[in-house]
Order: C-alpha cells, then structure tokens, then sequence
C-alpha cells in the first residue's frame, strides 16, 4: 500500500520564498503559453486546489515551476499539491527522488504528497505487468492525494510524450483509437469524478521544459530508467524519433496534430456507435421474457448489417465491454469472429470470447452469454 | 506524349508456352493467395481484357508470372496486356528494361503496350514535381493502354509499398485520409469509368514477392532508383521500417492493418460530411436570387456549428473543392481560418483561400466567392 504524507498547507495568496524568486516584469513565454492552455482546457484559476503529478524530471518540474510564476504574477490563485510516487523500483535513487520534490515543494511553500510502494510486489500480487502495476498505483496515489478536495490532477506530459505514445501504439497496429494518443483531459478512472489534465500535452516539447527549469535555476532530476533502451518508450525516443526528424524536423508536431485529428474522428464514430447500440437493442424487450438469466443482452441482426463496418465494430466492442465488465483481452479477432456471424459464414453459429462468454446467433438476433 | 506500341494479340485460351511452363500439380501459394484476393476485390475472371502495369521489378513481374500461372491452371480465363512505362529518366537502362518487359510478355504469349515518355521535360512544361509528372504520365498511359476495352487496369502494389505510404503520410502529419494509405480499388482518375486495382496489397510482402520469381526462374529488373536514398520512399524502406522492425517484426502487416481500420473509419465520415453539407446548403434556394454570379455556394451557419468538428471539417473541405474545383494548395490553415469564421471569433469575416478565392461570413451563411 501506499503511504501518503501530508506536508505544509499553505493558501496560494500568502507571499511565497524560495526557488526562482524574484519580481518578473513580464511572464516569460513557457508559463504564458501554459496559462493559454489551462484557460483553453477550463482548469481551475481560482480558489481550489490542484493535484500536480511531479516525477522530478524536467517535465513535471517545468510545470510546477511555471504554475508557482503564474501565481506569483496574479494570473493563478489556486492551491497546489505536488504529488510525488516512489515506486519502490529504484532503491535509494527513488528515495532522493522523492525527498528532491518535497524540498522542491518546500522552497515553492506548495503543499507535498509523498507516496511509496512497492510496484514490483503489486505486480506479482495482481497478476499485472510491472508497466500495469506502476500505472495503477500512480492512479490510486493520485485519486488519494486529490481525495482532498482537488477536481483536478495535472501531470507534465509532453508533446514527446504525445509523439512517442502515437508510435508505440501504430508499431502495434491500433485503430483510431489507439492512435488518437493522451487526451489533454479525461476522468481520472472510470468510477472517478476527478479529472486528469495535461497542459503540456498539446504544444511543449521536452526541449523547452528543459529550457525553463534552466532559465528558472533549477536543476531537474534525471531517471537512469529514461535511458534504458530496453523499455520500447525509451527507443522511440533515443532511436525512432532522431530518425523520423531526418525526415521531417516537425515530426513530433506532425504525430501530435495526426493524433488530434484522429481523435476528433474516434469521438464521432463512437457517438454513432452508442447509437447503433441503441437501436439494436430497441426489441429487446419483447425477446427479454424468453431468455435465460446467462443472456447478458442481445441485438438485431438486421440492425447490425445495415450498418457501416467501422460503425458497427466499435458497436460490437462497446458491447461486449458492457456484457462482460471490460474489455480485458479482448482482440480484433474475437471481433472479427463476431462479425463473421453476422455474415451468416458457414462453420458455427457461435463466436467465443475470451474468459468463456460468448455471442451466438438465434433467431436473428446476437445474444450474449456471459460466464 | 507517350507513344505506345502494341504487339501480338493472342485469346487467353490459346496454348501458351515460353517461361515457367511446366505442368503444375497444384497452385503455388503465391498464385492461390493472388486468386483468392482477385476474386474478393471481384476483379474480372473470364472473357475481359485486363491491363497490367509491369515496370521490371519483382513485384509487377510475380503478378504476371501469377496470373499466367492462373490462367495456364483454367482459374482465370482473361486476356492480358502488359503495360509498361519508360519515363525516360534512367537512359539507356530505362530502355533496357522496356525491351525486357517485352521479352517476357512475349514468351508468356501476352499482348504489351511500351510507352516511352519524357518526364523532365512534362515537369517543366506543366509546373510539376518530378513525382507528379510521372504519376501523371503513368496513369495518362495506363488508360490509353486501357483505351481498347479493358475495364481494368492492375499493379503490383504490395504491403510493403503500403507500410511506406503511411509512414511518408505519417511523417507529413495525415489525418485518417491520408493514414489510409492505398485503396485496393479505386476510379483510374476522376473522369475515368476504369478501375485501378492492387491485388497483392492486402496480403503479399515484397520478400514473397521476389521468391515467386525465383521459382519460376525469372530474373526481376533491379531500378537503381529504389537504392537512391535521396528519395523519403527509399529512405522509409531502406533505414525507417528496418528500425520498426526491430520493436514489431509484422509492423508492415500492422501499419496495413491501420490503413485499412482508418479508411473504414474515413468512409463513415466522408458519407456523414455528404449529409451535412447537404442539409447545410439546404436554404440556398431562397438565398440564391440575391447572390453576386462570383458567389459559388453558400452554407447555413448554424447546421454547421451543430456539428462534431471531424465532420464539419471534411464537409468544407468537400464545399471549398467543389467550388474551386479542386484542393490543391488548400491546408489545413485555411480550413482553420473558416471553421474560424463559424466561432464568430475576433479579427475579420473573411477567410482567405490559395489562389485568391475566399469564404465571407454574412447573415448567419458563409458564402463562398470564386475568384
């Protein structure tokens, strides 16, 4: 489990010492492109309190350190949080790490939330990847440390970041969707109301980050664990990227903007499927007196066909992520095999699921048999 | 202009002889997958003239070698024009390989067209790039060698010229459309009823390919051009998807799979941009009578604004193509600057368009003026 420590309330209108304190006469241009975005993305200006994600790496760290200049210069009055998680995979340089950002935190008078866990256990525990284990003990420390009274968690995500996302998931061969990247906002988790914001996402590059914690005197940790090529992130950055820029000097901006765009397209086509969704399942009422309790739903066929492919896919995956709970190892096979019944292809009238529920056509409709 | 010879005219059904006849127990894999792709592309199989285009290499050669190995089999029963292009940029070389295009039409008993063009000097008569004369001149010559009946014309196109395409898209910063890469089939050119067809896309990779040829004892042309790593497509080939394949070896398979998910997606959103900028245009009766003759159409400002942004963007990109004619020059930036119009934001009503024509906010419409 994690543990959180609370550290130094302080209200964002009192007078602040420390790091990069001096009177600025003008905003400098990281922290009036980031005061743009957080308007443009409606985060909080006024009077609540903000959960910001700081590893201590320059990212993170350029973002807290801006968050402090916009409240120092009036054009913020929120209360900060900086949240910091050791993830217990690095030893004593996850320990300083983690009392950097609290000093950090101190010399800025923002509140500091310190967790540690240890990811690796968790992992063996809940039968995830180490990947898997880090993310959702990061969200359980973030949802606890915003627990207080915080809408809003921010993280330093880049367009980097964005770039390299974009690619790891095309080298898999995602749809829209995948491609679509981060969003620069969304619910922290499905059972959550507390929102994950990035402002970083949509226009600050690594560089620049970097760039702002010199200009500010602060010198940003650097994780070993960034320069491992073994991670595939950590290649996309060090090799696939470098190459892609001989080819186009603007790529991250270019996969940054290809995301968008296919983002905008996934939001439409998913809106058109919840309503496929709906008019499949309009008859169902009438065919609900005659099922078995093990039918989690059903849907018409006719309905179905008349629909377009891209459509009536995303229809099928919503589907059966709302039969089954989620959509844990759920492939395009198994989709495609649900199609193929809709085809009326011969050799089977029944598409198997992953986990033993399945899809089988009866008389014209597509019912779902849970486990 | 290209000048084209055609040569030896001989029913498919007739007896052939010359390179790779052997009898044949069964269908090698290669000719099976071909067939069976031809067949869901529902491409001509009996009685039709059908125009291949062969360059030399060994994607174009394993097609002809493949559907003489179909039809010497009885599983096809067309009849085939070879049609190849020298672009006149290689020489001698390029004369080289039309001779021996022609050679290996002949000894397989099918008719060939050889066109024989000046590319450099169509780039500069007609203000292109070197890559849009030729792709000009070929598809010029592709339908004149179709000219004589054939309904069909089919290129060797695989999936690994597909993985690039997305990639250089990709590099470029392409939306769906662009990420979809090749169709399949699609329309020859706009004001063609000939359809251009890519029966290896889907399926063939280049290596399968070149052992095809090897097989049937046939020595594919190797261009120079393909080694020439001042071309993006050759650097794509040559350094980028050698990397990709170091984190995904089936990235081609993945980056075809992509295309072929976003074009799925890109046809729902074409059909409801369709829609849109029909019930857009709507009231333009009414506004008709006292519209200005430079005025080319006009959009109801409000059906616009109802609309998710992935759709209202492609409905005026559709709209400004319809009224100019055609989309060359127009960017991203320009679709901006109208959707632009639609927020009512500050700083003008007009939104200017390449070539001097532009679009003007007036009385809840935009009107769309032609230079």
């Amino acid at each position: 489990m994690s543990t959180i420590r609370k550290e130094r309330i302080q209200s964002a209108s009192q007078t602040r010492r420390g790091v990069g304190e001096r009177a600025r006469k003008r905003l400098s241009a990281f922290a009036g492109a980031l005061l743009k975005e957080w308007k443009r993305l409606g985060l909080p200006v006024m009077d609540e309190r903000v959960v910001v994600a700081v590893s201590g790496g320059a990212d993170s760290v350029a973002l807290v350190l801006a968050l402090d200049e916009l409240m120092k210069d009036g054009r913020l009055g929120v209360e900060v949080t900086v949240a910091h998680l050791d993830h217990g995979l690095r030893g004593e340089a996850g320990r300083e790490d983690a009392r950097w950002v609290e000093a950090l935190a101190d010399s800025l008078k923002f509140e500091v939330a310190v967790g540690h866990v240890d990811v690796k256990e968790r992992a063996v525990r809940m039968g995830d990847n180490l990947e898997q284990a880090a993310r959702r003990a990061r969200y359980e420390f973030l949802a606890a440390a915003a627990g207080c009274g915080a809408r809003v968690v921010v993280t330093g995500h880049t367009m980097d970041d964005q770039a390299e996302t974009v690619l790891l998931r095309l080298l898999r061969g995602s749809g829209a969707e995948g491609l679509s990247g981060m969003e620069a906002v969304r619910v922290l988790d499905a059972t959550s109301e507390i929102l994950l914001a990035r402002p970083l996402l949509g226009w600050a590059r690594r560089a620049e980050t970097e760039k702002y914690c010199r200009e500010r005197d602060v010198e940003f940790r650097v994780d070993l664990m960034n320069e491992d090529e073994s991670f595939a992130r950590v290649r996309v950055r060090r090799q696939l990227l470098p190459l892609m820029e001989t080819f186009n000097p603007r790529v991250v901006e270019s996969l940054s903007r290809a995301a968008e765009l296919l983002r905008e397209d996934a939001t439409v086509l998913k809106l058109a499927a919840v309503e496929l969704l709906q008019r499949a399942s309009e008859e169902e009422q009438a065919v609900r007196t005659e099922r078995e309790a093990s039918v989690a739903g059903s849907l018409s066929v006719d309905v179905l066909k008349g629909a377009p492919v891209a459509v009536r896919r995303r229809a099928l995956r919503l589907w059966i992520a709302e039969g089954r709970g989620d959509l844990r190892r759920l492939e395009l096979v198994h989709l495609v095999g649900v199609e193929k019944l809709l085809a009326g292809e011969r050799g089977g009238r029944r598409a198997e699921l992953p986990g033993g529920s399945f899809v089988e056509l009866r008389r014209g409709r597509l019912l779902f048999y849970i486990k």
